[in-house]
């Protein structure tokens, strides 16, 4: 089966598994259902033979760990088409999206938003509100984030099945512990948000806390402009600028998961000073400050100001256009040194990047033909974000899922051990 | 056992391997030989307890795995020594390197080389010569590689326990099948260097063909200042720049195998014209022909004038000592780039960046410290290659071994079959 290596690294077991014994088979067996469930996660009706040919278990062996998962309540199983071939059709495997949710939850410059997947990648509910922007402090983020929570009926409606909660952080934000070191759009630094959710929510469930940019590179190889890309560079900007990188279908994440910090490359030594305290980073140049400042603007005019500027460019504006190429060179700048480096399938322009794209695409085309190595360049293709503002909200959903996915048997019998309790109770 | 992944994703499996039965066994059996294999090339003197605690195998299905190594002559068990705990000392494991040997080759600008490397990376034979300077045909190279291939007594002594032949190349490589597709400092485009040598050498034999400063990255990853560093970028310069970068102890080879031209970044969009046909790209600042600008030499002095800078440089001229200095400037600046990307453990500075290293590491490091994201930067280290300009070579003879470690058995039985047949013609 394809592998994502998001939620651990269990693969199907070839062959004569069943010729295994005692505790050994068990693992087996919890590992091939763990692949099974992920695939069907990810995509939808998948059909008995296809498992069969993906996974090269046999028939009965695949149809037995499909019963297994079908009893639990995780997947359903139905009737396959006819495909014109002789025989019966093989049922098709689906993920139940009432069995198992997780919560993501994203606190941004401009919005906080907060959705319910299901297992399948249903999304249940979403919902994304605008705040003024301006350095808000955690507790009160907190707050607003677990109102919105409650507005959505997230606990009163999916807490008996919630998997977990991921977070999508515009942070530097250690991998070991999900602990955010750095957020300096949100003005914070060194913060345990998971603790802090998951106190204000009073629910005990594991939180994951990922990167913003590699949440939504997550989202878009999984589910978006990225599916059946294994190398790819997403990148992502409200008002800094991050990077998500998928390296062979891993996400790079560095030494202590502070890796894709593409923001800060250095593309212009003689040019601004950045908020990281070097100078002409391309965040510098690409980012919103710079937007505004080829188009005029002085000062930080925020959404606003950038909405305007947006306006201006579709009612024809050149100042406005120029702006849009302007950004759009040193777009394809750095894009050229990033194409050199990772030698990737495709680029994927996501959240306010994406909503440029019609305005940067060629100045940023004719820069990364014009500076790129011809053999990586002639491989990778540009595309804006399928999923747009809520990748990194949907790829934190997915990061959420691991529990589940790694084990969906034990997570099954956790959850309805603790289920019986609390009716119990 | 930690993984390389450069000869495959073998992995040991765990506990009761011995209940499988039939081919499965076989396979599973095969894996564990060759994760056992792998280890002692590149540990010696592992000791069977070791390798219980490394694997999770029963110690008597290690000393079986072991037993079966050592009789096929692939390894040599010596006493263990007795480090004052009660009982038995455990026997110590060891490569045998004159059961199976590689053969490496680079043709680099200023020299050729050739070495014959043993199992457990014993270099039998090193011989690496000058050539002047000058786009010098491929013809003409490999007549030149060859003639000192037999000079070391490769072939003569060798050839009968041969696994195969691994290249270092200044050049844009094909991962797909190791075709030369651009190789600027050499002059030569769309090069089947592969088949070119086997044919020159007479000699039947895998060649896998590798990007130079890839190779260097592996080589010093798997025995030089990179030992037990999984996330590690290698430098590597000559006349032009290369990169070679290890993330999670997997070399980054990106969609085609282009990965890692981190030469090619741009740190000075309005800078100098490029070999690569872009302008400001990291090369033109801390490559060759920069070095020799910033020394006040005109025009391409070759080897010859940047040893005359060294010089200068170790007699304290100030002329000299400036020139290494903006080299380390432009060297900390695009590394923190590259640290900002990678979240590292450590940068391995190799070749002619190693020889610099006293002469530049001052500026580079305060560039480094003002420019990289603090995080990132507290966690890296750089450090000088351990194993010099020997460093690609030997990384292109550890690709070389794959046939063998992967499936040691089945060398073995190839080739032992193949050894009676010339002995009986």
């Amino acid at each position: 089966l394809p592998q994502t290596h998001l939620w651990g690294d269990t693969t199907i077991v070839q062959a004569s598994s069943s010729a295994l014994t005692g505790a050994n088979l068990e693992t087996v067996r919890r590992d091939n259902l763990s692949a099974i469930l992920r695939h069907v996660h990810l995509h939808p009706a998948t059909s008995r033979s296809a498992f069969v040919a993906l996974t090269g278990l046999n028939r009965s062996t695949v149809g037995d760990l499909v019963g297994e998962l079908a009893e639990r309540g995780l997947v359903r199983e139905s009737p396959g088409e006819r495909l014109g071939q002789p025989g019966r059709p093989s049922p098709t495997v689906h993920a139940v999206a009432d069995r198992a949710v997780v919560l993501a939850v994203e606190p941004a410059v401009d919005s906080l938003a907060v959705a319910v997947v299901g297992l399948g990648g249903t999304i249940h509910e979403l919902v994304r509100v605008d705040r003024p922007r301006g350095h808000t402090s955690p507790e009160s983020t907190v707050q607003d984030l677990v109102d919105l929570v409650h507005r959505v009926g997230a606990v009163a409606r999916y807490a008996d099945r919630m998997v977990g909660i991921g977070v999508s952080a515009m942070a530097i934000v250690r991998r070991s512990d999900g602990f955010i070191l750095l957020a300096p759009n949100l003005g914070w630094t060194d913060l345990a948000l998971d603790r802090m959710l998951v106190e204000a929510l009073g629910m005990d469930l594991p939180v994951t806390v990922g990167n913003e940019a590699d949440m939504g590179a997550v989202a878009e190889h999984l589910r978006g402009a990225g599916q059946g890309s294994d190398d790819l560079i997403y990148l992502s900007t409200e008002v800094g600028v991050g990077g998500g990188v998928i390296i062979g279908g891993q996400p790079l994440a560095g030494l202590a998961g502070f890796g894709g910090e593409v923001g800060h490359i250095a593309v212009n030594p003689e040019g601004r000073i950045c908020s990281c305290g070097s100078r002409g980073c391309w965040e510098t140049e690409i980012g919103e400050l710079a937007l505004l400042r080829y188009a005029g603007h002085g000062g930080d005019g925020g959404r606003e100001a950038v909405d305007a500027v947006f306006a201006a460019a579709e009612a024809g504006s050149p100042t406005a256009l120029r702006a849009f190429a302007e950004v759009g060179r040193w777009l394809g700048l750095g894009l050229a040194s990033l194409v050199n480096i990772f030698n990737p399938g495709l680029v994927v322009l996501g959240t306010r990047f994406a909503r440029m794209h019609p305005f940067t695409q060629d100045a940023m085309q004719r820069e990364l033909d014009a500076r790129a190595l011809r053999m990586a360049r002639d491989l990778v293709t540009v595309v804006a974000s399928r999923l747009g503002v809520d990748a990194p909200l949907l790829g934190a959903a997915e990061t959420a899922f691991a529990p589940l996915l790694r084990d969906p048997i034990a997570w099954v019998e956790r959850h309805d051990r603790l289920a019986g309790q609390a009716r119990t109770a």
